[in-house]
Parts: C-alpha cells; structure tokens; sequence
C-alpha cells in the first residue's frame, strides 16, 4: 500500500467523470423567506421516527410510515416533496424541538410533550407549504476559479478518493504492474454541509483516510487473511437488520466461510479497522459493523459495511468499507479515453491452450496471379479461423488447388498447419476495496470512550480523567519537580526532559509550585499516561531511592520507582507498548512505591 | 510551542483584518485577446537584467536601468506600466525566449543571439501597447462560498499563519498566560499564482510549515540562545548586499553582539532553521541567510532574513524568518474589537513603585453641603493628583477649610495621605517572530543537494543515487533475499522485515530475481539508506556467518556482517542517529565484510 498526497484542488473534470459534478447532493429546502436551510430527508426522517413513537398510531399508519421511513434514500425530489405535504411535516424549526435525536436517550417528559405536539401538528404548526419552498439537489462541492483568467472551474476535494484513482497507472508501474496493491491518503476534504451539527461528526473541512486496494475483479483471496482471520468481530448484516435485529458475534474467519462478509479482501481490512479503532481507544463493547442495506449502496457497489462506535448521540459511522467493484477506474477511463487496466501474466501453469493456424503464403506468387486483389486476398488468408484453414488446406492437399474468394489458389501460394498456443494472460479491470476512516469522527467517539471518573480519597467529587492510550496521548509523559522551587528538583527533571526528547517522545514538564496531587489530577484529565516525579529521595545522596524516579501510570495510579540509569530502558518498554503496564512492572521489577 | 491545526476555508473577514482581500496581489497583465497572462514585475526584472547583459549598454543607460531594477518591488500599477512602455519590452513570450533565467549558467551562443534579440527589440518585437492590456491587481486568493446561501464569502488560507492570530487567546491560556510561547502549524496553503513554474517552486497548492512566536515587544533575548549560539551560519546583511556583496561568515553569538541580526530570538530561530536544513540534507556550502532590502519588507516589520539554498534555478529562498513587530495581533483586534494583549505581572523585585494619593472622604457630609454638585466635587476628589492632593491637605490641616471647585470644603468633609504603592506589572501587546517553512521547495532542494553520481567498476556510465539522510529517507531499510526463490532466504527477509516493521521502521523487501549489484543499484537511486541482504551462509548451519546478515550502507557501499540476533540494536542506533556510520560499525564493532 503506497502512501500519496493528492492535491485538494481538484480540476472540474476528474469530478464530472467521478460523477460529483451531477450527484454529490443534498436534498435542501429552503424557507420563502431565503433565510433558512434544512435538509428535507433529515426533517422527514426525524419527524416520521417520532411520529412512530408517538401513542396513537394505529397498525396500518406505522406500516404505512415505516415503509416511507424504509424509502426516504432513494425518493425523488417530487417523492421527498409529496411525502412532506402529506405527512404534515411542520417548519423544522418545530420539528426538531418535537422530535429527539435518534439514538439519544429520551426524556420521557419531553416526549409526551412532543407526541402531543404531533398530533396537534396538522392543525396548529404552519404546514409545509406555507413556510418552504421545494426539496432541491444542492451540490455539497466548494467550488473555485482556477488559474489567472477564471475560466478553469475546481473544486475542494469532497473525498480523496478521485487523487488516487487518476495517479492509478503511476501506481500501478510502483507496484511493478501487478495486482493487488493499494494506495492510501490521509488529507482534508471539504463538503458544504447544510447543516453543520454534533461537533465534529458534520462539519464542513475534515481529516480523512482512505485507501484504496486494487483487486483482480473475480478473485476475493487476501494472502495475510490468516494474520487476521481469528479476530472476533461483530456484525451487523443486512439480514439481522431486517430480521432479529441481532448481532453475529464472530471470527473473521467464520464470517467469510459463512458468505456474511463478501470476500476475503473486505473481511481482511474489516479486521485491520477492529483492531485500529481497539488500539487507539475505542471500547470493543460498542464497536460493530453494520451492512448496508441495499437502498444505502450505490447501483455499482458489490457490498458495505460501515464500522460504527456507540455513543452518546447513538451509533455513530466512523470507517466505511465499500466494494465498489471497478466502478471508479471505469468512470475515469471512458472520460479520459486513458485506459486505467492491468494486463495479467499468468504463472505458466496457467495458460490456456488454443489451436493457432500458422499460415504460409507466397505472396509473391499470390500477387503475380491476382494483381489488384492480391492484397485483400493476403489479408483474408491470415485471419482464416481453424476450420476454414483446416478445409483450404486439405483441398489444397487433395487438389493441388482450391477456389478461395471467388478466385483459384494454388498449392503453391498457401499452406496450413494448426499449431499449439497459449494465451498466456489477460487484460483486467481492477475491482476496488475502499476502507474509509473519518478521522474526526474517530477522535470524537474515542473522547466519549476513554472519558472516566473515579472516587478520590478525602475528596467528595469525582475525578474525571481521560484514558487514552500510550499510542494516541499527544503528550506521553509529565514530568513533576515535587518541589519546583529546589534547583536539584528541577534539574533532574531537565535530564528526565532531555532523555524523553532524544528518544523523540512527547512530554511536558510541569513545575507550577502546586501539590503533587494537583499536578496528577491535571494530567489526568487531558489523558497523559504516565507521570515521573523527581521528589527529595532522588536527589539525596544518603538515601537508599538516591538517583530514582517515581513512574506513575494514570489509569491504575500504581506507582513504582525506577532509577534514572534505567528510565530509557522502561519508558522504550511502555512506549514500544509490547506489554500492558502490569506485565512492564513485573518483567522489569519494578519496586512499588508508595508515596509517603 | 503548541502545534495546532486551523482550517483551510477561511473567512473573509479574518482576510479582511489581515489585509489579504485589499492587498495580497500581484501586479498582472492581460494580453489584448485576454487569453495570455504575465506577471508585470517578472516580466520587467527579467527584461532588464537581460538588458543590463546585453553588449552596447552605456554607463549611462546601466545606471537607470540599475535603478528601474532596484525599484520595481515598489513600484505602483502607473509606474510599471510607464517603466514598461519606456523600455519597450516585448511581448513575454519573445522576453522569456530572449532574457537567460537569472542564476542559471549561461549558454554564450544562445546568449549572444539574445543579446542580438535585445538589441534589434525596439524594431522588431510587437511593443507593450499593442499587445496587453495595462496591468492590474490580481488577488492571488481562491475564494469560496460558505454554506448553503452562497451569501458567506470565504478564501482558501493562502498561508497558515492568520489561523494561529485569531487563536491567540485561546494559545495564551494554554501558555498558562505567560510570555513568550509558540504556535506552529503545518498544512496546506494555496496561492492562484499567475505562473506556476519550476516543478515544486511555484505552485498553486503547497505545504507550508510555520511559527508563530509571541515575545514581549520590548524583550530580544531568548532562554535556549546558549544552545544554538556556537553555530556557524553563512549571512547576506543588507549592507553586505548593497555593498562588497561578500558573505559573513559569523557564528549567531556574533551575529548578535555585531547587530547583524536584531535579536536573541530571531538569530535563535535561524540557527535553529541552519541546523534543520543540513539536517534534512541541504548542504551547507549551498546554504546562506539573505537579509531583507527596506523595500521588501513591510513598513511593519522589523528584520526579515530569508534562508535560501542553491540550486540549478540560482537561490531559493526556503524559509523566512521575520520580525513582524505587533501587527497581525494589532490588525485582528481592531477588527475584531476583541483584546488580543498579555497582562505580565512583574517579578517583585521589578515592581515599580510610585506614590499613591489615599483620599478619606465623608460623603454624607459633602452630600449634604452641596447637594447636586456633591457627586461631581467626589469624584473630582477622587482623581485629584499628587500635587494637588497635597496642596489641599496642607490648606484644610493649616485652616480647617478649603476652597475647590467653588465650593469651601471644610477639614471634616475630607483628608488625604500619600502612600507608598506599586506598578505590578504592565498589559503589552506581543510582538511575533515567524519562520515560515515553504516544505516543498525544501525538498525540491534536497532532491538536488542530494543528488550524486559514482564511477563503478566495469560499468562505463555513471550510476544516480540519492544520499538522503535517515531522518528524510521515506524507505529506511530494503530487505533483500539473495536468491528470492529459497523458501530460507524469503523466510529471514520476512523475519527480517517484522523485526522492522515491529519497531515502527519503514522498510521494502525486494525480493525480485536480480542480481544483488542491480537491487542495490535501484534502492540506491531511490535514496534507501541501508541494505539487508539474506545469502546462504546466513540459513546455512555449518558455516561460520550462520545467522548474520549483511548490512549495507548506501553512501560508503561498505558492508559489516550482523548476527541477526543483534540486528535490532543496530538498527536502533542506526535510526536514532546518534552516530555516523563508521561510528556505529566501529563502535559496535561489526565485522567488514566483502561479497565473495
């Protein structure tokens, strides 16, 4: 997997083959006033899910609301607008104080009063009409002029995706004109939400990650399938989701043998992102996959799976993982008229035998005898299939002669033999997996994961403290003077410093004249891992901890002395982060200290 | 310093407070039919210098042009368009053609042909007029719209730096409101440059890397000036510039005893920039720090001095270094209306002391001798000055009343003291030192320094490699199987490469069936520092290298067998940097080793 940067300017073309251009829209009303703007599934989705909640619904009205509820993806604008006229959808501004978040807990007072508001919306709430002029598609693209003269459209980048699609053949020469590899960008990318909500789970400029990993279109293998085959993951498939609603909890391996997970390929980066979103944080008990379900997928995709994390405003997507099969090359290459394919050797055990016919001519003889046809005759010889040359050549052979295009060939013109061949390869259009990671969106879940409070002695409120992990902390290590005042406190701390540094690891020395509970208490709760504090003992030569350090870890608040010589030794350890903080203690014996 | 990450999308009206939608512009040409576009001042530069070469200019003539030369950066629209008119230049397209790009070595013939070019110009070439249109301001911003009204102007950043101005206050929190501290910022920015040109040096999308460093406006020095003042640097003062044009060669603590560079912290960030550059492979023979002309620089700043390396293009500047005074944080809090200032507090021993007027007043008795004036004559008291106060005490304690205001006070209505108080500290606005960092024109320039050729035995051409140090190398290691068809030699390589790839260390395992000579050649041309290479004698158990490897250094070609079992302390101190390549093999004692 090659790693690129693309530029986020992105010529107008390259978005009209991708197909942005016409489609990358929202659906937005907006009010007859001109002053504001929603989007129309968004306010058709929430007021329909609340109406469902709301008591007297009858059997055929929940019916009738769910399959709109099933549909809304996939309406047309004229649909969108109809379906918001008879469902007497009110101005969203109501609707939204009437119906909860989806996903968030409700408050039941505040829904009573909301489902009473719905079932006075048809009277009492300005209907749609009045307030809204029609659904219309709004592109989500910022657009610009590029160059001196403002005649070059572009566009920011509304994914990364196309960058690595147009540099697919500089790609594909990297890896040595063979299938799979992939290519992989993490950069900006820009959508001009309508409505910007939820902190940063919509915004307008965003970090992404994406790859995107080119397959021979018919195979699913992944050769380090088995690397990951035993991870156990949980998953959300199409079927569950209109079925039992329930979980497959299972291995990689069994997912793929069962046919839940498409391919090999898929399942193997699935995996990869279980295992990610683990390491920098994400608890595994609200992590699954969830399929998509077939009016989520674009016409041409094969299959999706987005990785979702639970949190306080109810599942959130944070991966996707789509098979778009070779859609995208496809589009690139009929508006380029580049050819975006991958000519396949096969390995000689391989290749397909067929019957070639090696034909002989004597072209010389041929032109003498027929002048002017001479050549049309030539050519029709040596695209003769195998049965027509089979046929000429026993006539020939029986004959001395044959008829041949409305003229008499003779046996010393042509002869033919049929000859074993092989193909010896083909020409491809890759397929494409595309795992794509929403980085903010990440860092938001990975916030409401590791955020914790714990009871501290003597102290009636808890403390908050966030337990991010050694991988993803900006900052690794504090550093705590126990006394800032004492300049052998704080030049051991300047050599604590100075190691931590040039061993390239990130910390911060803080020797604000506080207690040292204090100091803990702030560096735990912007999720430092590790403190080490330099106190009298370090720097007393009579004492027996003479010349070691207090090294304390957050979540457990164990702490264990380790001596200044050894401290490289240890924090390589931790950070290398081959063994948890308990198998480092044991491992290295470390001393467990307590603080006096 | 804080590393920060603003957005691209900017809106107008932090534009509009740093100056950018008035005055980020270049002077642009338009040609007549409005499809060609020129940079006026490139244009009128290039010409003259080209004039300047030509045979048969006059002292005379060398003067003015000499002066139209140093004048052009300051020049207004009018002025250029007269400047351009009077020495008729050409049309670009013939300029360009004619006029030699400067810094790059001359081709005589080519330039005497120029010269001919130049000097039938006046006659033969088409004249400005008829070709362009006056020059004009082009704004070199790409602008957007924000949201979905399209009424929310907005422009790509086209520098990083404005993001960390309008996110001072919340940096000076985080710097516990103490100066000075540091933001920086690495990311996109764009430039609708009129002419992008010379590959990575002019483009419209780029990398920039920047500072911004907040110092007491008054202060220059700088805490860690003790660790950068030894280093040796390569200046190009202003006065050096406009006069013998010679380099000082001075070490920073020179420099500033001199008062070549203004201050402790600029001179800091420069050496800091010095040893950077050569870090990342820049070669200090090619290194120098240009000083900025009055007429470069804006009338805000202070000092500005460009690093720039040498390159086949002439001098690149790569990174600048300005003193920008107090006029961004200025400039957004008159826009804003917002306080963008620091309150120091003083040491105590700094705090100034002056005396204080302590006035007692009885207000009721006042109110009720004066009734609606009362309020007015207390708060005149209230204010009264040293001077004063004293005066009126003298006269109430000597009589018992006072005159004031037109009134008669009398001893009981009010008394004062002067007391002894204290200035404790000052509110000031910071000044800011900026190093900016044009990242792709540094690597553009590495690229170059780095490029290198060796004669190798019996090969007639000369083979390409690029010595890029460790730290910039993208591929630190190839991993090489000497027979890549012996399941034991791919076995090692994979060894091999886990062991890297487990210590976060980028590696490639070329494992394509060419002979080692041509493996090492490739990885040598793409700049892979080092080679491990998996032979027989490393799977064979009978043989003495049993379970060593070669390692191989690309810039020497040296090779030192390793055991694999030390192979990652090696590694480790290869990547750490700490020491060169002949100290690690001599330190670690690694047996030199010849391919047999």
């Amino acid at each position: 997997v090659f790693e690129l940067d693309c530029t986020i300017l992105t010529d107008k073309k390259v978005l009209d083959a991708s197909g942005h251009t016409a489609k990358f829209c929202d659906k937005m009303m907006t009010s007859k006033d001109g002053l504001d703007f929603v989007r129309a599934d968004h306010i058709l989705e929430d007021w329909i899910e609340h109406r469902l909640e709301a008591p007297g619904v009858n059997a055929a009205l929940a019916q009738e609301l769910n399959d709109v509820l099933a549909r809304i993806d996939d309406m047309s604008l004229p649909e969108l607008d109809a379906a918001l006229r008879k469902y007497f959808v009110p101005k969203p501004a109501a609707a939204a104080a009437a119906a909860a978040a989806p996903g968030a807990k409700k408050d039941k007072k505040a829904d009573a009063a909301a489902a009473a508001a719905a079932a006075a919306a048809p009277a009492k709430v300005p209907v749609y009409d009045d307030e809204w002029q029609p659904a219309k598609d709004f592109n989500l693209m910022f657009g610009t002029g590029i160059g001196p003269s403002g005649n070059s459209p572009g566009f920011l980048r509304p994914e990364t995706a196309q960058g690595m699609f147009v540099n697919f053949k500089r790609l594909l020469d990297y890896a040595g004109g063979k299938l799979p590899f992939g290519a992989a960008q993490i950069g900006k990318a820009f959508r001009n939400e309508i409505n910007p909500q939820q902190g940063l789970l919509r915004v307008r400029e965003f970090w992404l990650a994406e790859v995107e990993f080119f397959v021979h279109p018919n195979r699913s293998e992944h050769d380090r399938f088995d690397r990951i085959a035993d991870v156990e993951v949980r998953l959300f498939g199409r079927e569950r989701q209109l079925g039992d609603r329930k979980y497959d909890v299972v291995t990689i391996r069994e997912a793929v043998a069962r046919g839940i997970i498409r391919s090999q390929t898929l399942a193997y980066f699935m995996a990869r992102t279980w295992l990610f979103l683990a390491s920098v944080g994400a608890s595994k008990q609200y992590m699954r996959f969830r399929q998509h379900l077939p009016n989520e997928m674009a016409h041409y995709a094969r299959d999706c799976w987005d990785a979702e994390l639970l949190t306080s405003y109810g599942w959130i997507e944070v991966v996707g993982h789509a098979d778009r099969a070779a859609y995208d090359l496809n589009a690139h290459q009929d508006a380029s008229g580049h050819k975006l394919d991958v000519y396949e050797s096969w390995q000689q055990a391989d290749w397909k035998p067929y019957d070639a016919v090696a034909a002989k001519l004597n072209k010389g003889a041929i032109g003498k005898a027929f002048k002017q046809q001479a050549q049309e005759l030539i050519s029709a010889l040596e695209k003769l299939g195998k049965d027509d040359a089979v046929a000429l050549e026993a006539k020939l052979a029986a004959d001395g002669k044959a008829p041949f295009g409305g003229v008499e060939l003779t046996r010393d013109m042509a002869s033919f033999a049929i000859e074993k061949a092989f193909h010896k390869g083909e020409t491809v259009q890759p397929a494409v997996i595309e795992p794509a990671f929403g980085i903010g969106r990440i860092m938001y879940c990975v916030f409401e994961h590791s955020f914790r409070q714990r009871a501290v002695e003597k102290e009636t409120e808890k403390r908050n403290y966030l337990s991010l992990p050694v991988s993803v902390a900006p900052v690794k290590f504090s550093v705590l003077p126990l006394k800032p005042s004492q300049a052998s406190h704080r030049d051991v701390a300047e050599r604590v410093e100075n190691l931590l540094v040039a061993n390239g690891i990130s910390c911060k020395v803080d020797g604000v004249n506080e207690t040292i509970g204090r100091r803990y208490a702030r560096t735990d709760e912007i999720g430092i891992p590790f403190g080490i504090t330099i106190d009298d003992d370090t720097v007393d030569k009579a004492h027996a901890d003479f010349d070691s350090v207090t090294l304390r870890d957050r979540d457990s608040m164990q702490q264990v002395r380790v001596k200044l010589a050894e401290l490289e030794k240890v924090v390589d350890s931790i950070i290398k982060q081959r063994m948890a903080w308990s198998d480092v203690v044991n491992t290295l014996k470390l001393p467990i200290w307590e603080a006096k």
